[in-house]
């Protein structure tokens, strides 16, 4: 039976919305009491907002204030660790956003700060938890696609909306850091969470925006089983927010959008003054709004599985070993892509062990069945290679 | 501040299983106590189903149970006058799945029960709640596409799952009654419910189906404003479940789509072994399953709505009026596609009135503006038309 | 062995642009040595941007040159009688844009005068060519959809772009002459051409633009089988031009899309400055182009069928009768909308006859098997009718 | 003026189908004279199928018959220079299918053959052709997405249909040879031809089928302008031929489908026995096909400007010398693919130079501006850099 939660919400801005929304929009059983903004005028506005009752700009004062049992952190990627110092010392329930950390080093020592204090963690990371996903990786558990063999994601917008995102110190990297978190996991999902990532390669460049950090990356990542993972991410698309995934099977392959083309199609002369989509980049011609973000994000099942998870005393399905993994992993791709090679991903495993995918040979009539296809005029025509000779022929059948 | 409300559902087939999935699934304050099943089987397996604490083959228990403050309706069509009656007499809040009676005459007479004991009724027209719909009404509310002309709503999969459906008697028709509801209220949101629906001109058969009732219907709708409402409903349609709906209006367009391509995309080679999607064909080949189908499918905006409006003391989006209406609607289809001509619709109208579409003349010259483009050479060119001797004429200025 | 032929092409529009770019455009046997304007400078400047050596302001002059043995005809429809007649007269091909005419009448005569000179006639109907229309069609005639039940052709556009088209004494009437034409024959096609077009109910209205003939319309067309077509235009559409089909069989589903979402998209967020498709409403933001228009829209193939046809000496697949059918169908529109009800199809049949849509009656039991499904746990579902009693029941085998 | 020309036919197979369905297909002024197949049967049958005056086994005889001008080669790869050479002897123009060679050095020799003898030369690279992408390539040359930063090329399907392909010896490779050649010329026509390709990072993998050759692919390839490409290869893909290329620029994004989304969608319950689309994997279920495949997939768009091309003594779009640079390119893939790291691309370059992606930076108060939006209340909103502290600030103004 699932039990109400009062939280502490660390962070005013656009994600502590999205996760506020979330878990107050609809007859929802859980709130937020306390809210902890950097300033002043944020932290109230927001307390405003969302009709919560305390809100302070004390980070301390917030995580331990005694009307709640569950901290959630919003905040800028270099204050996790703080954060989750004290809430774990202060014995409470902990969720993070993602990516856990800046670096793997860090990831570790928050994943020890949990664990020696033995509170519940979570790893806040929604798009695994979008409902396609949740419903493609069921199929995809089921057999659907036979053996995993690569899966692609994409997130790729214009760029975040505030200044710490931008500043490497601050957020560990750049786009990598703030859109490959998610892809990495979104990857690690559809090939399996226990397939251990082994290598890495990886390019990234600033080809547009005056910064540092990064503003385009690509990546490949090689798992055991020899499944291939593939992320695109880029601070620089132009058109709105591009989120797709697409895994290949040896028996099926899957294609997921969630973002601009998902049913919702909409013309528009003049402008319709407001709010379109995420990242939407106008408001006039042809426009690509989604129904309900937070659910098609995935932030509905998310705190779902969370809160389920806390009160059954479970493990949820992202958690911050997760969020560690997926720091280790975004570590050898900025290694990559300074060494210009391979690199291995340096983790301490926990996944157990995967077996390859499997090459089945077929015989026919004692050569190598390299392909069987029907004919257009219904004939069957085999591909057929001599071992021994290591001649290919073709033979209709 | 949500209140928890306890339910009696009445009903246990497919409608009375998304209805308690959207109540229960999520972490929510509102919970069935009670159902009602027809059958001992289905009312024991059902209970066990959803962890529902009470279940009974009485109506009359089920609905005065004292666990309850909410009746939800979810029975044949024959059936939903004796429930909404009983209650009302319990004066309990009752919410009706869709169509809310068979015919406007026993439309009427419920819509007077629940009002004559001053109980909150909700009629659950899902299809008007959907993430996409909810957010297109807003769109068109905001003015994104202008006046609106024209809205088609579709609806047509391979037919219902249970017999009474097909019972022309149990259910009061066939595809129409089934269908064209939701259709019809689709139509009627964005057209604006202020707008009264004056007449109808419908077409129906039975062209595949060994039945009575019709498998198939094209209806249009004229409302006062000018514009048109045209709905397509079929029990024969191959391909799984198609739900699209398309506005067109002076200043805009919008296409919604919410089932067969909405950005999840399969193709499996073997056959899964399992639910794919609601009124999936297939299990094999190109599926297009659906992410959230009690989100998608507006479910859950729905019952948030019935119980913030009960909690607020208000109206929700969809009243028992607004049931009433749709059958209204429906009687004048069954009349035209008999009387073979437009049919008036016969309704006790609360409505108000609504303005003729605006119908702008621009003069240039003397005369009027027929079009006004601009070339792809940068030039721009009018079609004018002078009132006084008829002439069109072509000219850049 | 195809035949070169010579062209003399009257009208200097759009059309004549769009017909002479796919005659001339690649590499094509051939060629149009003629071209006829009602304006000097239109003629001059079309016959040096498509290189013709003669050009000339006399119909007569331009249809009897003796350099040509084929006219086409692409002038307004008050024009199309006067045309054709001469070239019958002289003895030579004449292929004929749509509308044949503005009337049933007014075909009739053209399809007389044709026939008594004995000349090669072809009726240009180009969206009956689409090369995506040509191959639905091949898998409509193989049997992929079983008996087509439906069909739905829409074609609507923010309206012409010469002023002869709004002005309803040349033109013969609004969006119904000027797209409905197309969306007839387009359900004619897939429907069957021997299926005889029965009755028509047509709604049509003038809702923005300050004219006089109609800029939306709707209508239903019966066909013998029982076939039911349905088409939708409109001269008020925001977007583009939105061009699809559908239909809808016992054993199938067919969609066709030709313009807005054939898998060319584009977001700019400058001007592009240039032409991106035809009718296409802005050159920012979301786009989407065609890729070879002239193909798309069934020119290429269109042309080709015509000259095939006249080197082979039979019938194209659009002939002179097929568009005397579609006048007659757009005369039955008409009147219904004026009378709001069916109305007959006055037409002179040369189609034989088409038997009923099968309703194949299956029986299980000694009871009618109104369903026969396979639920998701494996089990078969069946919904049965026992035809005494009249009473319907679900039972699983 | 276009002259009519007579061509040899290298090859009766799938290609050289492909081919001469589109030479022959439409009332074109071109013509196959003479075909040549290392099959008695073949070549019989393949003349007969499209009315081919001429056979032979005899490749000499095929190249130097006097009824012929042009040679186009539809040979195994490890043909093409043997065919080339005779072609070049012979004075012939000689057209040759994709890709030009096995390796860089082959076609260095092949490329110095026809130069040598100054015979016309044209790359058979279809997909550059398609009518999407040149429509798409005007486009990004008329500056619509601004500085090109990264192109996606996709072409995957369940493998080739003819032995020779699967065997590395006479095909050079596996997917990287067989469809990276497309997608790396096809990225090069959206980065620029004058665009340098720089080093590729390519990992290969045989993942599935029994044999030596990769039967996937993933590569890199950094152009001297700072724009990358990226190509995605496989035999393995499951639900029929996946083709898709994707553009980001500073300015705007191009999405191109050539194959399973293109606006062609149909459901059938029974299997129609026939020809769906190339590679498609079923005839039951959801099918995509395409609408005219040899228009589509570049085939009519290529052979008219390599034939326009020879008439008017230009170079046609796609050279030999292309086909040498693509060669180029998957030999360093290879390399890569072996070394595990970023591989220099050595070729002779006559591209000339191209300049880096523009980085503007803009002020604003002295301080770099990284981001400037428009907030959904109206507001305007900088992300500012401090270059002398390093500090980033958000600042609405």
């Amino acid at each position: 039976m699932a039990q109400p939660h009062r939280i502490s919400m660390l962070g005013t801005g656009l994600i502590g919305d999205f996760y506020t929304m979330t878990l107050q929009g609809r007859r929802g059983l859980d709130r937020v009491e306390v809210a902890y903004s950097r300033s002043e005028e944020r932290g109230a506005a927001f307390a405003g907002r969302w009709d919560i009752p305390h809100w302070t700009t004390s980070l301390k004062e917030a995580v331990e204030h005694p009307a709640t049992d569950t901290v959630v952190v919003g905040l800028p990627n270099d204050m996790h660790e703080e954060a989750i110092t004290l809430a774990a010392a202060a014995g409470k329930a902990v969720l993070c956003t993602k990516p856990l950390a800046r670096t793997a080093e860090e990831a570790r020592r928050i994943l020890r700060a949990v664990e020696d204090a033995g509170v519940f963690a979570g790893y806040l990371e929604d798009l695994c938890y979008t409902p396609k996903t949740l419903k493609a990786l069921e199929s995809v558990r089921a057999g659907a696609v036979g053996d995993v063999l690569w899966v692609r994601s994409r997130e790729t917008h214009p760029g975040p909306h505030s200044a710490w995102f931008w500043d490497a110190a601050k957020a560990g990297g750049g786009a990598i850091v703030d859109l490959g978190c998610h892809c990495v996991e979104i990857i690690r999902s559809f090939a399996g969470k226990q397939n251990r990532p082994v290598e890495v390669m990886c390019w990234k460049d600033t080809l547009v925006h005056p910064i540092e950090a990064e503003d385009n990356a690509i990546a490949l990542i090689k798992f055991e089983s020899g499944a291939v993972g593939q992320f695109e991410v880029s601070w620089t698309f132009r058109g709105g927010m591009d989120l797709r995934d697409e895994v290949a099977g040896t028996e099926g392959t899957i294609w997921l959008n969630h973002f601009l083309r998902t049913g919702f199609e909409m013309f528009t002369a003049g402008g319709n003054e407001g709010y379109v989509a995420e990242k939407a980049e106008s408001s006039r011609g042809w426009l690509f709004p989604v129904g309900d973000e937070v659910s098609e994000l995935g932030y509905v099942d998310m705190f779902a599985d969370m809160f389920d998870a806390l009160d059954a005393g479970r493990q949820p399905a992202e958690t911050f070993y997760d969020g560690y993994v997926v720091n280790a992993i975004m570590d050898a791709c900025y290694r990559s892509a300074e060494s210009r090679q391979w690199e291995p991903i340096e983790l301490e495993w926990r996944g157990g062990q995967t077996a390859p995918i499997d090459r089945d040979r077929r015989e026919f009539d004692g050569l190598t069945v390299i392909k069987d296809e029907v004919l257009p005029d219904g004939r069957r025509k085999l591909i057929l290679k001599d071992e021994t000779s290591g001649r290919f022929e073709d033979r209709i059948v």
